[in-house]
């Protein structure tokens, strides 16, 4: 089976339409839309068991925002991505839930980690309202949405699956809709903290840096979920793979070597290769030098994105 | 009834005894022990409602460990202070629970308000073990008591009372003893970010900073709750209050106008002064300037010492 | 003679005016202006040794900017606020250079104590074209005013004087004006990173925290020195003085032992107060517990209105 | 010319005898020594201008010390390498200076990226007491060597060639001898954050991140230098330089295409695959996730090291 090495809907229909040399995928419907001159929309919708079975993907809708130059994004721009994104968030929303229900905001990810730090990040700058609802209702108009918001760590710090402590707050707290905050995985170097994909298809945390854990989805909590996924990271193992795979290919088009190559890629045999740039002790990730910086306007977007959408 | 501005158990007692004149309370033991000559530790026992209504605390036993010059603290002394904190939490924790049983330690507190992120940064350094025993057992003595860990951000970024995330953690990761770290209020400035109290007795979050939220103990949560609580900055209307106090005890030791300042004295009468001088808006604070990497070494010691109580 | 115990020209003024029962204070000129509804600029001009000798400052003109609700300002209010510096700021550079003359923006502080981050956090977010001017000018508008930017650290943590490390610097670089940040101690705890103070006499370096150290001016460095100065703490001595004047102001109201107290007052003998309250070993602060958001915009404020005045 | 890609000696030590399948080389003599189980000791040292042209490094003495499992450093791990740094960091300083001749210990980098924050990091540790023996010398024992410390920034963000303040304020300090630390790049992830580089002969900043900027040596400052560096990350487009010539290494074992696969490997010409994998605009870097907590610990290694071996 294919191993996409993305997270990201729209990276995964490119990389299967490639592999099977298909124009389109059936089951699997997409569309693009320039939002303005620096950002981009692309929607995947998978339609049905075909597509899910194509992309490895549960049925639903993905839309990906692709933003340019956020490293040096100016006020402005940030303020234009975080539109962008609230309208599809909140056309996402009113899917589920009307006005006024309840939602929590789950900010997933290690904030000492720098490019898994977006999820803690995000949370930090959203406007809670709860217990203000709860305590002060006066100070705020009748029709405010409670929103409530949490950063829970993730299991190599708290020793608890995330899934566990969102269980236990949901029973507790009782919101009619989640909206999880993630890093992704990214097969393009040229997407880390550029891009926002948008789901409402829940999430599987930590597949942005290598670990599976339990799904948070309806299925696990009951509650629909939102995910909002930022690529931030490629795993070393896919830039090496990818290295290895685009030279094949080169040398397949001279008509070199070819049935000995073809051999070697079918085989996956250059585990070697991989293991002597990449050793097994540390989780080696490419990032810009720059990830510092992207981290924090990212998290701008996708805080200010979401305050605009749920009031 | 008497304002204590303290949470140390300790400052209640001395405060109480001065207030009305006793050398002993009833119901109340203390006793005193240096454990280095850097490191003193009491010991103040409610023992009945006489003494709860004295001190207004519950009935239980409450160690106070005070460390000197913390502030310039290597590592030998960061690491005495530890062992000293542990072997008082091995006892605490042994009169609830068996060497095995399941222990979370829970870090209260906002970590980007620097006094007040003494919690976060404490379980930044706690070692779990609880998803090691679930996934990996073979790493791992079979001995391996489980342990968790969680921060769970305050009621002003999340919107949610931290008891009500609590119990739903609790009720999902079932452990059998809950350990709470806290920032406290102190009446002296000299025990800021220097002393350490435990109790077995729970407690009550942001209490060190002005906020009254639900307790936090055996009674809300069903397991028992140990509190580690360090004073990290006292309130300036304290500040404002002692001055005021000492000045006009001074004034009436030399026999001047001495009903009228009783009657001052007695009104609490001088707020005007204390708002001229502490803005409603914000919640003032007095702290030493080197407050941050005193809240660095304190961490360092409450994690330490933590650590080694527990396995 | 009288102890300010605040750097602001402006608060100065008013003290003087109060303790002298005067309404204008000779060779002092003082103006206020409305921004808008949030910003309000005062300016203080000392216009001779007189003034010099009143306000204990040198001639020049300090203008100081109040801001309203900095803590909870959004991006519109933090861009007013930073054009208004920005307005202030270009008239004083006009003042000493032409629009081409390079500039050294120079931040003060320790990065690592909260309250004193505001200069090195606004270095970070200076524009700097100097290298560029000097490898890529194709890049630059050729009108370009060449900027560099440094934080040189402070005495206890580099074992340098700041002037000796600013000294070597303009000697390499040869800048025509310093911008030099710094925080500043206020008496009034209600301006705490609420006020910008501007003028071009230079700047002594600690003073917000306590510490003399060599002056940072024209005379010590052969370059006009523009300095912008925020109030970011409020010494504790200075509360614990405020508070027993305001006390004993009261007690002499209603005619009670008015000779002892204005003995007392005269004195200055409540020392043993302001120990007790204050001991020695510990720089003892008072801020809002919310300065390290207040930090944020306030660098944000004065990072922006910066940029905008320097092209 | 063969484009080392690492600015360990040891390294280009070995990549040179093995490109040259050379046992030795001319003018170089390597040695290695075990200082403890997890602590290698290896001394490359350049002896004449053969060895110079070789390894394009300048004559002189080069000490690695690597580290196992920093990672997961305990104290005492931490503190036998700092030991060992400062063991061979003692010697190199008295090959140039007495006991109490003054010192200026210099951190490159910037400390907003993490993995270039390393030399900032390190200098907020340093003991320093030339202010002390300036302004307190009854504090210190009268033989105290005068120690500062400075992070002067980095030409992105400062606009200032590092060593045009470095000149400046050595003028003006007039210290005997720098120390100065940087990030280096290495070849080999398994050296990141594990590795210290010791020698005398000066650093070029910035090559750790792919920049070139002014030597800091004796030659630009007129004082000797003594650099450590330590190796934070790998260009990305070294690995997938490596991972395109193991590749062709194997192919051309089993004799395949032997002709074509050398001209590729002769011409470089892989160029557009290297291109395909590293966007122009962002500078890729390969680090271990882990690289927040190991820069912590290296900091912590470094600092310790060059405090011990100063006084």
């Amino acid at each position: 089976m294919y191993n996409f090495r993305t997270d990201l809907a729209d990276e995964r229909s490119d990389l299967y339409k490639k592999a099977n040399k298909l124009q389109e995928i059936e089951g699997v419907k997409a569309s693009e839309e320039q939002f303005n001159d620096h950002i981009k929309k692309t929607k995947v919708e998978i339609l049905d068991e075909n597509g899910e079975n194509a992309l490895r993907k549960p049925k639903g809708v993905y839309v990906t925002i692709d933003i340019n130059n956020l490293k040096i994004a100016q006020d402005q721009e940030i303020e234009d991505a975080a539109s962008c994104l609230s309208q599809e968030l909140k056309e996402l929303i009113n899917k589920h839930i009307d006005d006024k229900s309840e939602i929590l905001v789950v900010g997933l990810g290690n904030e000492y980690v720098t490019p898994d730090a977006l999820g803690p990040k995000v949370i930090a700058d959203i406007d809670v309202t709860r217990h203000i609802l709860q305590y002060m209702p006066q100070y705020l108009d009748k029709d405010t949405r409670a929103v409530s918001a949490i950063s829970p760590g993730v299991l190599g710090t708290t020793g608890i699956e995330t899934v566990e402590i969102l269980k236990g707050i949901v029973q507790n707290v009782k919101p009619k809709l989640l909206i999880v905050i993630d890093a992704l995985a990214s097969r393009n170097i040229d997407r880390i903290s550029k891009t926002v994909q948008l789901s409402d298809t829940g999430i599987v945390p930590g597949a942005g840096v290598g670990n599976k854990r339990n799904e948070i989805s309806v299925n696990s909590l009951g509650t629909p979920v939102i995910a909002i996924g930022v690529p931030t990271v490629v795993d070393l193992a896919t830039i090496t793979d990818d290295c290895l795979d685009i030279f094949i290919g080169k040398l397949q088009e001279k008509g070199e070597s070819n049935a000995y190559l073809n051999k070697l890629k079918e085989d996956d045999n250059y585990e070697g290769i991989k293991e002597a740039l990449n050793p097994n002790d540390y989780n080696m990730i490419v990032t810009p030098k720059e990830i510092d910086d992207l981290i924090v306007n990212m998290s701008s977007v996708v805080a200010r994105g979401i305050n605009m959408s749920l009031q």
